[in-house]
């Protein structure tokens, strides 16, 4: 089922009007990360609510209760539950963003001022902070309501929507706030949801929309050496002391080869190789290798084979040595010998990979390794945090939907992707719900989302408004099928 | 020649007051790294230059020019050069010191006020910052001044002064100014010197007095891996690219084993072993295992052996890792892959190693290294800084009136030691002069110098006294020999 074409054409005609919604959601600097920007977080979901409700949604903020940041005791700010469309003959979608953002600022090197939308109007493309993550998305969704609700059209399927301000700093209080919401049954504002869909990645590139399908999941390890009681002088004690730093950088040198592979046994051997057909997933990604270098900035690829580097970020895991806490870090030359070194470093996971059962791989081998050392240092491993990968049916019906209508809106057949890094809430709902849960991005792989200068090309905010309209019509099509 | 029984006996009568003129100096905070206390260290300057005015030394203030500390625009505190004798039958011997001090705050842990003296009746020490570290020794010799002068005694050699108000912030100004005097030929306040004297280091153990022969030199190198144009997400980028830090951890793992082995080929091998001869002097030195573990507070002393042990320190060189700029170094688990990672170690040097003989080693092992691990990052090493080991004759006869010197006063045969770390005006004395350097230590090996609680021993301060004083009886004894 397309589209209604009114509907298409009042994204159109509204075009100016959707651009000005987004600049008043950017102006507000809703930055969840500083204790001192709270308040414009608070701001920014009341903004959200009356936007919601304007459009005929119900809504509940929901108190998320205090927390502590930086020392300051906070209230957290409230998420926002909303609904519209109790058909029961209709498909139910709950959608899922944020509208908090990352810091920003000018000095931080941008060329706009991160708090005011700015048009260029040569490239087509909103500068602002949030513009692509998460406001404009969000903002998608809006315009998808505001066009029904002055179109006077009924919405092809019943929506649930939940909302958070906390997504940049951790989602505190949304895993509970999603379990406690299921367990009310009949009573829950998720009750008879069909499928989840979330607008809060990006296309692989910046020619080819994308759905995506799988995050890879994380363990993250602090190694200690411990020696001196306190920090000596490399002068007097140099060639006396077994020196923590050396024992640390020698652990630290067996864990990854420069290549990627990771010399943990048997944590890259739980991964099995990819099959033809699923290389040939990866050999018809519209992604080159230089796109990877352009990103990056360097001709620092692991590999001229362009499945090969896609797999590594996609269908392998990876491990990445963040740095040590404890050594001279500064600039200039201190002649220090630490007493005491951390080494952070982490292990990106795909199925069937989990912290449990990668953890016990690398602490056994460390220990291992740090016997082989014959130090008289003390040694200690533990895992800070960890989560699971996400690999989701991508043939599922909200699947077809949504490639249904990216070719309708964008004539092209998108990419499948799976995103190297995690989005916690994906996970989450997956596993509250049962449901299948869809990643629909709507900017590019160029946006800068955590960066200077982030920005939404206007064509990706209307298209992508379009896209996620649509998308609820291929549902609602997929539902008679 | 036994210095004269009513100097040894004035000292003892002079104690109180000689501990009143230590309190004086450690009142003033004169701590050359901090501009906010550059008035203090012209105090102590002028302190300092009335002291040994008002017992006949003829000094003379020498401005060391401008420079700039941490963004400020300083003027250097003056060198205070001395002079009393000149008596060409009589040797000349020269003095140098330092009347800075090192940083100190009660809130860095200090159990009394740095900046008074605290006589601790118990345990008979002088807690405050400088009091061993200089301003103790340096007081030793206008003790030594005051008591000649009260007595109407002639001092038994011609003295020299140079004492300077930067060693705690690299001396500067100083080469230059010994340099110049230097040049000055018949002019020059240090013309006609036969040796210098320099009490600026510490026994070995807290038992036996020290006559120190040798110090380390140093190289230290910065060896940088940069690969992307910015830090990168370890989720989206990790195993696409090289990665910056698996590059430099496999290089710094190749350094150095955890036995302290130096792994750079050649380095090591340039030092001969020992002979029998020569560990027996090591053999013999009173230190333990024990005195190692004690001072670091923990039981990782390299070895067993206490000959292996302190000539891993004396009469071998040693590499250590301090560290790496540019990584995560933070408490908490950042995912980055950051960009451009600089790695930093030293190699203390001992002869016939120098700078220039060891860094082409060091930076071509390196090259090599990084060529072996096939990656596309970027590769640089440099040398930050570097100093040349020295090793003085210590049969000269300024040593064996030190040891004369030290049996009368002590009633032990003293240590010869050789320190692992660095004075680096030693060298420039030695080599500008051409004469023979003696390190005639007064404190004890746990006075914590640099550290909280800094002290000095009554005992040491008294019976040190005595030692400077009859040292330099005992040089004009060996004129004569």
């Amino acid at each position: 089922m397309a589209a209604p074409a009114d509907f298409l054409s009042y994204v159109d005609t509204h075009k100016d009007q959707f651009i000005q919604r987004l600049a008043e959601a950017v102006e507000i600097p809703s930055i969840s990360g500083d204790p001192d920007r709270r308040d414009d977080v608070v701001r920014m979901a009341k903004y959200l609510d009356s936007q919601l409700q304007a459009y005929g949604v119900e809504t509940k903020p929901v108190d998320l209760g205090p927390h502590i940041m930086d020392g300051h005791h906070l209230q957290l700010p409230p998420a926002i539950l909303g609904r519209i469309g109790n058909d029961p003959s209709k498909k139910t979608v709950l959608i899922y963003g944020h509208f908090d953002v990352q810091p920003a600022e000018l000095s931080d090197g941008w060329s706009y001022p991160p708090f005011k939308l700015t048009h260029d109007e040569k490239t087509g493309r909103l500068y602002g902070r949030g513009s692509s993550d998460d406001k404009g998305p969000v903002l998608g969704w809006v315009n998808v309501l505001e066009a029904h609700h002055a179109l006077q059209t009924p919405l092809p399927v019943n929506l649930r929507f939940c909302f958070e301000g906390m997504e940049e700093s951790g989602s505190d209080g949304l895993d509970k706030l999603i379990l406690e919401e299921v367990k009310k049954g009949k009573e829950s504002w998720f009750d008879g949801v069909d499928c989840v869909c979330i607008s809060d990645n990006y296309w692989l590139n910046t020619r080819t929309p994308a759905l995506t399908y799988g995050l890879r999941g994380i363990t993250y390890y602090k190694l200690v050496i411990a020696g001196p009681a306190k920090d000596l002088h490399s002068g007097v004690f140099g060639r006396m002391v077994h020196e923590p730093m050396t024992d640390l950088i020698a652990l630290m040198s067996k864990l990854v080869d420069p290549q990627g592979n990771i010399l943990v046994p048997g944590v890259d051997a739980m991964v099995p190789p990819a099959d033809a057909e699923e290389t040939a997933l990866y050999t018809n990604l519209d992604y080159s290798i230089d796109d990877v270098e352009v990103s990056a900035g360097a001709k620092i690829a692991l590999s001229d084979d362009k499945a090969s580097v896609l797999m590594g970020r996609m269908r392998s895991p990876s491990l990445s040595l963040h740095g040590i806490e404890g050594a001279f870090y500064g600039a200039g030359a201190k002649t220090v010998i630490p007493a005491k070194v951390a080494g952070k470093f982490s292990i990106r996971l795909v199925p069937p990979q989990t912290p449990e059962n990668v953890d016990p791989l690398v602490i056994k081998y460390l220990e291992e390794e740090f016997k082989k050392l014959g130090s008289k240092n003390t040694f200690s491993v533990e895992s800070l945090h960890g989560g699971k990968p996400w690999v989701e049916n991508h043939k599922h019906w909200s699947y077809e939907a949504a490639r249904r209508a990216t070719e309708a809106i964008y004539k092209q057949t998108p990419d499948y992707t799976r995103e190297g890094g995690s989005i916690p809430v994906t996970l989450t709902f997956a596993e509250a719900l049962g449901v299948n849960v869809l990643l629909l991005p709507m900017g590019r792989g160029d946006d800068g989302a955590h960066s200077t200068n982030e920005k939404l090309d206007i064509s990706n905010y209307i298209e992508g408004t379009k896209l996620l309209g649509t998308y609820l019509y291929e549902v609602a099509a997929g539902t008679k099928a």
